[in-house]
This record gives structure tokens, C-alpha cells and sequence, in this order.
């Protein structure tokens, strides 16, 4: 397929890389295809990728892959027509200080209850899977894993521990406002079980190296 | 422990089941606890379950758990004094018809992205893990999961099998306003790895039995 890259940072440049390999005909669509980094992005994509304006890389190619720092709306714009053509969304709308996303969350459950007890030491957790899951988080060899955040450490640490006995794997993400990512992980677990039709036998891991 | 459960649901009995088979003391907190279904939860957790008003539960216990259905105010309430103790929130602000959350989420960028490209069959993916992830998703035996959304299934399975070919397992999450819990997932995975210092050879899985 003739795939155009909108951007070649980190995440575009991998993915033309991998894609290249596979034999795909990669046109990256940058600003400035003279670019010493985009010179050093073609020379790893090899013989199949080159680079050129994002207009005329999105017009040539059936699929647009927008790799684009947040706001991505000049890269939008800059594709021109794309009428029928699939545009792969890569893009996460980050805050500058990567402390949350700058549109779509406002606050959580987490933290209203907090705001409800004010003296409570409030933590996060057997949110994010199913009952069934806490009977039982054992997936053949691999146990489930169980994401808790909150502002107390020798709360979260209780917390952890009774997740364990469980037999989940405890994920400590931080201070309560991380609630804020782990309400829409459980939001995406019940849409998968309930309107995918998944049922309720499924559940996140982290997987390290 | 003395643990207090606020809600003798799904997920509070199974919890109140599971740590009683651990050895720790288990108080409900419901709003009656002469209800038959408060007494089945009983009779299958054991010996150290009990029920009673949710202020006496709350009143007794080291740690409180609060799993009751969204809007949780009532029950916070009722718990009364809760200075220095642990209240674990289960809760999810679910909107009753489980099409997303209640409340701090009102768009995604994906959504945005579509506004603007109006004519495009917009997928979003390749959002939820690192750069270095892409060029190698494989921890050990095990493929990292790719979630993509979107609202054109032709478009989706072709970015599906562009995810496979780098190696991931492409996991379908449904329309494109699913990207409403995908960017929070990207969120939470670059927040784990710039902010909580795991660096980035992690990735998430979709565990299935």
C-alpha cells in the first residue's frame, strides 16, 4: 500500500520504518523534506520511503497516518482533500507539562469523593474489571493486574496488599487524580464486555521487559 | 483487617467473599441488612461477614470500600466521620445507559479530528504505547495489544492488519468515539513512564480466558 506519514518523529518514524519493511511504499509528509532528521528517517526507512509536503503525501497515498504533535489541526488542514482515504489517528491531545490531556477530562469520581471526605484517605482501585475477574484474576499462567492511585502512600500500600491476596498483580499509577485515566480504563472495559459482546471473562495486564 | 463494604453488589460481595476467605473481618454497610439478597451475600462470604447500617459499618473499620452504583454522594455521607481512614473508591460515574461517563469527559481528540477531515474515514491508533513499542511490541512469548477505533469497519481492518504486521494484536474497541477511553490510556501509559519513571518497556495486554 502507498501509506503517507504526517510527521516524522518518534512514533511516525517507527511506524514507516516497520511498514517499510514489510514492503509498503512509505511517503512521509513534513514540513521541510530537506531536513537533516528527516534525512536520517529515510536513510532507516530505506529504499521505499521518501519525503515531501504534507498536501501532496496525502493526496498520493490510500491511507494518511497523522503522527503530529497536539494540536494536529494544521495537519489536518495541510492534507487537503480526503475524501474516502482512511486517516489514522495517532495523535494524544497532551498537556505541555504531560500532566493530563488538555481537552475531553475535567475531573473524576475519585476526586469528588475526595472533596465529599475530606478526612478519608481515598484510594482508587477494583474499578477497572469485573467481579468475576476479583474472584478469580488468574489467566492461565498470568495474573490480572489491578491499577490504584492515591495521595496517601501507606494507604495505597493497604490497598495493594488486599489487592494481592486477591490475587491480582498490584499497579500502583500514582496520586488520586490519575483517577482521571483509570475511569475511562474501566469505562473501556465495560463497553467491551457489554456493548462488544466480550463478556466479562477478559482483563488488563501490564507487560514489562 | 476490619474492612467496611458500602454496597453488597456484585463487586462489594466479591471482594467481602474474597478477603474474608483471607482471614479479615467483613462489615457490610447497607441500607438494610435483613434484605434476602444482603443475606445470600452472608451466608457465601462466612463466618467473619456481617451486615449493618453503613454509619456503624463505616464507624468500626480501619478501611472502607466504597462500592455502591454512581451517584455515590448519599453513601459517603452516610458514613459519617471517616478522618484518617482509608475509603477505597470502586465507583465508576457511569452514564446509565454505560454509553461513556457521567462526567469528566466530553470529547477526544480523535473526535476533533474528524470534525475536521469530514470526509475521511478516520480510525484512531497507535496512540496507546510508545515509539519503541512499535518497532518491537513482543515481550517474551506475548504480543502487545493495539487498540484501534473508528466508525468505518473496512477502514479499521485495514489499519488492524498494519498493527498485526508490526507485530501487535490488533483489538477492535468499536466506534470512533471510543478514542474517549484510548486517549485516556495513552495518558495513563505516558504518565507511567515519564511521570512515575518506569520508562517505557511496557506495554499494555488484553488478558483472555
Amino acid at each position: 500500500m502507498k501509506i503517507a506519514i504526517v510527521g516524522a518523529g518518534n512514533v511516525g518514524g517507527t511506524l514507516g520504518r516497520g511498514w517499510a519493511q514489510q514492503g509498503h511504499e512509505i511517503i512521509f509528509g513534513v514540513r521541510d523534506a530537506k531536513d537533516e532528521k528527516i534525512k536520517r528517517v529515510l536513510a532507516s526507512a530505506g529504499m521505499k520511503a521518501h519525503a515531501t509536503s504534507i498536501a501532496e503525501a496525502a493526496a498520493t497515498a490510500e491511507i494518511v497516518v497523522l503522527s503530529v504533535p497536539w494540536p494536529a489541526e494544521g495537519a489536518v488542514k495541510s492534507c487537503g482533500n480526503l475524501t474516502g482515504k482512511i486517516l489514522v489517528d495517532c495523535t494524544n491531545p497532551l498537556k505541555p507539562d504531560l500532566s493530563g490531556l488538555a481537552l475531553g477530562q475535567n475531573t473524576s469520581a475519585a476526586e469528588q469523593i475526595a472533596n465529599l471526605a475530606k478526612d478519608a484517605r481515598v484510594v482508587k482501585a477494583f474499578n477497572t474489571t469485573g467481579a468475576g475477574n476479583m474472584s478469580n484474576p488468574k489467566f492461565g499462567a498470568q495474573n490480572a493486574s489491578m491499577f490504584i492511585c492515591g495521595d496517601d502512600g501507606n494507604a495505597k500500600a493497604t490497598v495493594g496488599k488486599l489487592a494481592e491476596e486477591l490475587g491480582f498483580e498490584a499497579v500502583d499509577v500514582g496520586p488520586l487524580v490519575a483517577a482521571r485515566y483509570l475511569e475511562p480504563l474501566a469505562m473501556l472495559w465495560i463497553h467491551l464486555a457489554l456493548k462488544m459482546g466480550w463478556g466479562t471473562n477478559f482483563a488488563f495486564k501490564i507487560l514489562k521487559r
